[in-house]
């Protein structure tokens, strides 16, 4: 019997993941969350399948190992090389990942239009968000591209207004949605720090088309999921979080800061 | 005795390295090089000095026991952060970093102007080259911008002149020597991945500007450092080199070519 006053696991290679933890929190205020970003090792996104498993499985075991009710791999690397293998490895214990709640979600918005999945180049390489779309609807048309400077324009704050990145970040976001200029779309974001560029992305798009994030579908899914489950979703936790970073817990703090919206008081240093 | 015969060993965090091997084999044609790419933990730029350092002592361990004459450190973040660590553990076997090199050559470049470094934000903010700059002429005035898109931005091909990306690298490259547009300027490229935006860099620039790039200053010292230590410089060896990568060498080799500027017909996956 798994404890409801346990917190929910929540692991990233770094500081992106921080986005769909503020989702989780914000859909389910009451819960206690324990979030550990592998900073030693970020980004997963360039690594080999193989590897990713590798510090998935650690990165979880260290969740597990400090006792938790529910795993979130807030990856989207993670999710596509390493899920069923941690579903496996920790069962009975619930496994969330980011793919498939997003995909399903943009497969029901786009109905008979276009999706356009933005995301990593190992994600799009991948290929798990095309797999997941076509599986929710098969008649879908479906397009994917590779924003590669996106995760490291997010880390260095350059969505922030200073003038000399407003040039380069507008550049780059209307680099990602040129040639897709109609409002039958629906824009994926498959990436957990691009949420982030969500209101400045729009300025780019024709009005009507959606814009649908793997962060807040996730955090839906989970909620969903647990609150489903007898005694699972806690509501004497006093929404308590604790964090984890695998190096550099000041830069952990204050990159991380700016995904989960609000200052990051500490951070504890693990080794995996 | 140090066997002439060894190769040199060479390692980087990943592929960034290998503009730096590719100025080392120029300077010594008959020299055999081996070069590990630590691609499973890449980039070092964003980890902590202690995390780089042990990084650094387990990719020179490495290198060290397959027998080699000499260690090039090919990463600013390594050789800031261990390269006093790394001399003196494997001592008396000389070990070159990439940082002290470029400094002198930019110093004396300068002579009484101005010196911009662009390098990493985690070199910038480290502060090695600015340091051995003022070590080698007190009175330069220095200045440091960091570049944090651009490690992407190279590996990613960015650097090419397909139609999309020339906007996206031209407002970056535009960006990084705003300001600084005066004919009394040496600007030193910090960061092994840049060598490869030097001759776009200089449309930017004004006109009698130096660039120093660390790669070439680098790969004389060893060669001028090897060449005064009798019975070093192999004359024999036939310029054979060995790929090593702690992930993904299919990527290594892919990327490692553009950097290398030739193909890297295999490479070897290690584990540290």
């Amino acid at each position: 019997m798994i404890e409801a006053s346990l917190p929910i696991g929540v692991f990233d290679s770094g500081m992106g993941g921080l986005t769909v933890l503020k989702e989780l929190q914000s859909a389910m205020p009451a819960e206690s969350f324990i979030y550990l970003g592998d900073s030693a090792r970020l980004p997963y996104g360039n690594k080999s399948a193989h590897t990713v498993q590798q510090y998935a499985l650690q990165a979880s075991s260290e969740l597990v190992s400090r006792g938790v009710k529910a795993l979130v791999v807030a990856c989207n690397t993670a999710s596509a090389a390493a899920l069923p293998q941690l579903t496996e490895q920790f069962a009975p214990l619930p496994v969330f990942g980011v793919i498939e709640p997003g995909a399903r979600i943009a497969a029901q918005a786009a109905a008979q239009g276009s999706v356009l999945v933005l995301a990593t180049e190992g994600t799009v390489m991948d290929g798990a968000y095309q797999r997941a779309l076509l599986a929710t609807n098969p008649k879908l048309k479906i397009h994917a591209r590779a924003c590669p400077l996106w995760v490291t324009l997010a880390e260095q704050g350059y969505a922030s207004d200073t003038p000399e990145s407003v040039t380069i970040t507008e550049a780059l976001l209307s680099h990602a949605v040129r040639g897709f200029q109609t409002s039958h779309l629906t824009v994926l974001l498959g990436c957990t720090h691009f949420p982030i560029f969500r209101d400045k992305l729009r300025t780019h798009l024709k009005a009507g088309v959606k814009i649908v994030d793997s962060a807040q579908t996730t955090a839906q899914q989970v909620a969903y999921a647990l609150g489903r489950v007898a005694g699972r979703v806690g509501d004497k936790n006093h929404g308590q979080i604790k964090f984890l970073a695998t190096d550099g817990v000041e830069r952990f703090q204050r990159v991380g800061a700016y995904f989960f919206g609000q200052a990051i008081e500490a951070a504890e240093l693990v080794v995996l």
